[in-house]
């Protein structure tokens, strides 16, 4: 069993609101067609759909006035939105995508995952279905809502549904020695060891800075699966070919975690 | 707490494929308004968008080739969109409405309902949202996936949840003594207990027909509410202002069910 994370960086043109990378979202529904049959669920971001509704509205912060219900709402519209043309270009081109809400299923406590009953979503795999999830505006019986990340679903749920494979679709190519952004002699790390992750946090942390491009954050939630011996491998989705290679197992350009 | 149908042949133009009956949707949204702050939930039925599709696929037969899993999906993802229309109208109006998706959480056997986990739709109305489900395209645990109807939900919902009133709105007025259609002299009935209900299907069945005007499928499921004393009404949702006086459980044009 395999999850492809696409980040909302790809799906969506993150700096104008409202707006879909289509030229992407073909282009990697195809690469998931042609990765088939093997099972696998697909979980995307929110880019320029959910974020910008919830940062109005306060979302995350959890419920303060009776007017955010609206917003709260709004987010979640803004991202079934988004589902839906992610799943129509799915279904286009002969995959069997179907798109499960995770506010409809998924609670949260204190923004944590405490509810989240796998078994639909292994009916559906085992129906010949791939289920499509997003990061949404849940409920959280501490904060009342808040934003649950697609990152956080991702490593829910290979836990719970025994993930060989993470495929993390990113905007960037994998992990860096240093920001590339910034620092010009910046090389990609090829694999990377939990160990040498935790080296690379306490340099940051000293520096109070990410060290790796952005990337620290998702590389720290993943290593929880890592040490349970699931394959993780950081690829750009936004240069054909990578996801199809990576969620294919072969040799690409990309950062593996290791144990 | 109360549960409002919303037939598909009022929310949407029933002959016309993927055409909305955007004027309806809007009115009720408001009438909706007018009846809070007590709480509700909302199920609507997919007319000219869930159905179209489902029938071209034969999804409620159940599986029986690969390529009905994307006509599966596409019933789905048909009556996603309208219930984004729904749901879109009535935030505009202020009504704190929130999208819930059966598929998302629900599983029938044999086309009726064995899982459905209604904690989370108490949280939804816990936290002031008034959730709007919708008939959809499900799995089922002996034919593959079934067609659920909004009037299965608004049932087993009003179990779950101890309604104390359902409204279902659709285009008729209500029971009748005969079909309208066919027959000048038929009356509306105004109240119509149980015991008056089996003689009319009996009447029925000896004829072969639905002598009450196409309502006795809907009204029969709704026969075990009724017993366990829930107040049923049926109103015209197509004529404004029967929802909302219907919702307040003011006296109104249709048919009201007793034991």
């Amino acid at each position: 069993m395999r999850i492809l994370k696409l980040g909302g960086s790809v799906v969506t043109e993150k700096d104008k609101p409202f707006t879909p990378n289509t030229p992407n979202i073909e282009r990697l529904a195809r690469e998931v067609a042609a990765s088939l049959p093997a099972p696998m669920v697909i979980v995307h971001g929110g880019g320029s759909y959910g974020h910008p509704v919830a940062k109005h509205y306060k979302i995350s912060e959890g419920y303060k006035t009776p007017s955010q219900l609206i917003g709260f709402s709004k987010t979640h519209q803004a991202m079934v939105q988004l589902n839906k043309m992610i799943v129509d270009a799915m279904l286009d081109v002969g995959v069997p995508a179907f798109g499960l809400s995770p506010s409809s299923f998924i609670v949260t406590e204190s923004r944590r995952i405490t509810e989240l009953d796998a078994s639909n979503i292994k009916r559906y795999l085992g129906a010949g279905l791939i289920p499509v999830l997003y990061g949404d505006a849940v409920l959280d019986t501490q904060q009342g809502f808040s934003i649950l990340s697609g990152d956080q679903i991702v490593m829910r749920l290979a836990a719970s549904l025994k993930a060989s494979r993470i495929v993390f679709g990113s905007d960037v190519d994998g992990v860096y020695t240093a920001d590339p952004k910034l620092v010009k002699e910046a090389r990609l790390i090829p694999r990377l060891s939990l160990k040498e992750l935790d080296g690379m946090v306490k340099i940051g942390e000293a520096l109070n800075t990410d060290v790796t491009g952005g990337m620290l954050g998702k590389v720290r939630e993943a290593a929880e699966a890592v040490a349970a011996g699931v394959e993780v491998i950081l690829v750009n989705a936004g240069v054909a070919g990578r996801v199809e290679a990576a969620l294919c197992g072969e040799k690409v350009m990309g950062t593996v975690l290791t144990r």
